[in-house]
C-alpha cells in the first residue's frame, strides 16, 4: 500500500530540520548537474484554470523523481499533490496530499540559505509579515541559528501579535511585536520579509550593516516587498533558482539593473569547495524563488522518515 | 480528506458500465470541441526512465480537470497515480492509485467501440489473446451486448483455459477455449484481438463478413497483430485517437496504405446525428489507442458514483 501522508502528518518539530537537509542535499546535486528540473509545464482547462506541474529529482544517493502539481481553478479548495518514485526500484514511495508541504519546502529553502549567508553567530531576526511563510521562514532560521530574541512587524496589530504568541510558544523564543518594519528589523542579524506587498516595506537604511535578509514576497519590477536600496547595499546576492528567475512572466525586480548579473545560484555557493569567510559587515540577499524539484526532495525525505 | 482509491476498490460489476458511459460521455464532448485532451508530457530522467503525463478533462456537464501518472523506470513495482479536479469548485475529488484504472479504462474504450460499430444484436465474440486487456475488452463487450457464446485462444494452452474457466464463472457465459485463433474467430460477431504478438495471428479469410474486430495489441507497421487484410475488408475503419494514432513515434500499420485516410474517429461516429445503417456483412474494425483524458473521465465516474 502507497503511503499517503496529509497536512496533520507534517507535524513536530523535526520535520524543518529534515526539509532544511534535503533542500541541501539536492541544490549541491544541483551544482553537479546532478538535479533534473525542468521548467513548469501547464496545462489549461479554457474559462477555469490551469493544472501546473513542476516535476523533478535527484541521481545521487537515493535517487528519486517525482512531482507536484497544483491547480488555479477558481474556488476555496486547493490541493497540491506531491508524488514520489525511487527510480531504483521504480516503486512509487509515496503521496503527499495538501498545502502544507509546500510551505515548509519554502521555510526549508530560506533555512539553506541563512545556514550559508548569514553571520554563523547570529542571535537576532527581524520578521516583516505574519502569514504562514512568515513563520516557515522563522522556523528555518531557528533551526539553523541559535536565535536568543525575534521582532515582528505586520500591519494587523492583531496578526503581528497573534504571531509573537504561537511563535514564542512554538520555538521557545523571546518574540516581541512591534509598531514597524523598520523597528523590527533594527540591529537584526537575519531579517525574512515575508509579506504580500508591491510597494516596498523593507530600506537598506534601517538594516545593520552585516544583516542576512531573505525576500520570500513580491519581486518583480511591477511590484517587489524590498527597496532597490537593499540590493545595492548587498555584498552577496544570491536565488535558489537564477533559471526561474530569468523566466519570470513579469521580470524580475533587479532585471537591468546593475545588480541583475550580481545574483549567484544559491546551489554554487554551498557546493563551493573554497568557503567564503564572511566579514562582520557583509550584507547578504536571498531571493526566494521556489526551485523546481525541492518538493519532490523534502516529500522524499519526510516519506523516508516516517520508514 | 480526499478520496484515494486502489485496485481492491475497482471490483463489482457496475464498474465496466460506468467507465464505458463515462469514455462515451467524454467522446461526445470531444465531438463538439468539448474536451481538453493535450499531447503526453515526458520528463527523462537520464539513464533511469521517464515520467509520463495525459492531462486532461471534459468541460460540459460535471466539468473536471485531472491527469494521468505513470513511470518506465526498471524495476516491478509500477505504479499509476490518477488524479480528478472539479473545475468548478477546484475541489481535488480523489486520486486513484494502480494499474487497474487504466486496464479497466482501455476496455471501456472497446467497450463503446463495440456499441456503436458492432451488430445490434451480436451473440457470439471469438477473442485471441488470454491476459489482462483480453479478459477487459470481453467484459466491456459482455456489457453493451447479450452474448451467449465465447471462444477463446491463446499460445499456451494453460492460460486459454484459465481464461474461459474464470470468465465463464465472472460473466456466466458458455466460453469454450479452442485450439486455434481461426478457430476461436470463426462465425464470431465480435472479434476481440488483445495480444502482445507482432505478427498477425488474425487473417480476414477467418472472419465473418459483417464481424466487428477490436485490435488492442500492436499495431505499428513494424509490428502488428492482425494483417492488413483485416482493414482491406473493413466497411469502416475506426479508432479513438487519430491524433495519437499519427503522433506514433514507429508509424501506425495503415500508415501509407489507401486504408489510412479511411480512418474515422469513433467520438465523430458517436455524435453524429444521422444514424449509421449497418448492414449484415459491414465489416467493421476499431484500432485501439487509448485517448488522453480518458482516464481522468473514468476515474472521475467512479469516484462520483462513490460518493
Amino acid at each position: 500500500m502507497t503511503t499517503i501522508l496529509t497536512d496533520e502528518d507534517l507535524t513536530g518539530g523535526a520535520i524543518m530540520q529534515i526539509a532544511i537537509d534535503a533542500v541541501e542535499i539536492a541544490m549541491r546535486q544541483k551544482a553537479h548537474g546532478r538535479m533534473v528540473s525542468p521548467p513548469r509545464h501547464h496545462v489549461t482547462f479554457p474559462g477555469k484554470g490551469d493544472l501546473v506541474f513542476t516535476v523533478g529529482g535527484v541521481q545521487d544517493g537515493a535517487p528519486t523523481a517525482g512531482f507536484r502539481v497544483y491547480d488555479t481553478f477558481n474556488g476555496s479548495h486547493h490541493s497540491q499533490i506531491v508524488a514520489v518514485w525511487s527510480t531504483e526500484t521504480a516503486k512509487l514511495e509515496g503521496i503527499v496530499i495538501g498545502e502544507k508541504l509546500g510551505a515548509i519546502r519554502t521555510g526549508a529553502i530560506g533555512g539553506v540559505a541563512i545556514r550559508h549567508l548569514s553571520d554563523a553567530d547570529a542571535t537576532t531576526a527581524g520578521v516583516v509579515g505574519s502569514g504562514l511563510q512568515a513563520r516557515m521562514q522563522l522556523v528555518a532560521a531557528a533551526a539553523v541559528r541559535r536565535l536568543s530574541h525575534v521582532r515582528v512587524y505586520s500591519r494587523s496589530e492583531a496578526n503581528r501579535k497573534a504571531f509573537a504568541e504561537e511563535m514564542q510558544r512554538y520555538l521557545g523564543l523571546d518574540i516581541e511585536a512591534v509598531d514597524s518594519a523598520a523597528e523590527a528589523v533594527r540591529g537584526a542579524d537575519i531579517v525574512i520579509c515575508a509579506t504580500s506587498s508591491s510597494v516596498p516595506v523593507l530600506r537598506a537604511k534601517d538594516l545593520k550593516p552585516g544583516a542576512h535578509i531573505n525576500t520570500v514576497g513580491p519581486k518583480t519590477i511591477e511590484g517587489h516587498e524590498i527597496d532597490l536600496d537593499v540590493a545595492k547595499m548587498a555584498h552577496r546576492i544570491a536565488t535558489d533558482s537564477p533559471e526561474q528567475m530569468r523566466a519570470y512572466a513579469s521580470p524580475f525586480f533587479l532585471a537591468g539593473t546593475s545588480h541583475e548579473e550580481r545574483v549567484e545560484d544559491l546551489a554554487s555557493i554551498i557546493a563551493e569547495n573554497t568557503p567564503w569567510h564572511r566579514s562582520a559587515d557583509a550584507t547578504t540577499l536571498f531571493c526566494s524563488i521556489g526551485l523546481a524539484g525541492t518538493e519532490v526532495a523534502v516529500a522524499a525525505a519526510i516519506l523516508k522518515q516516517r520508514g
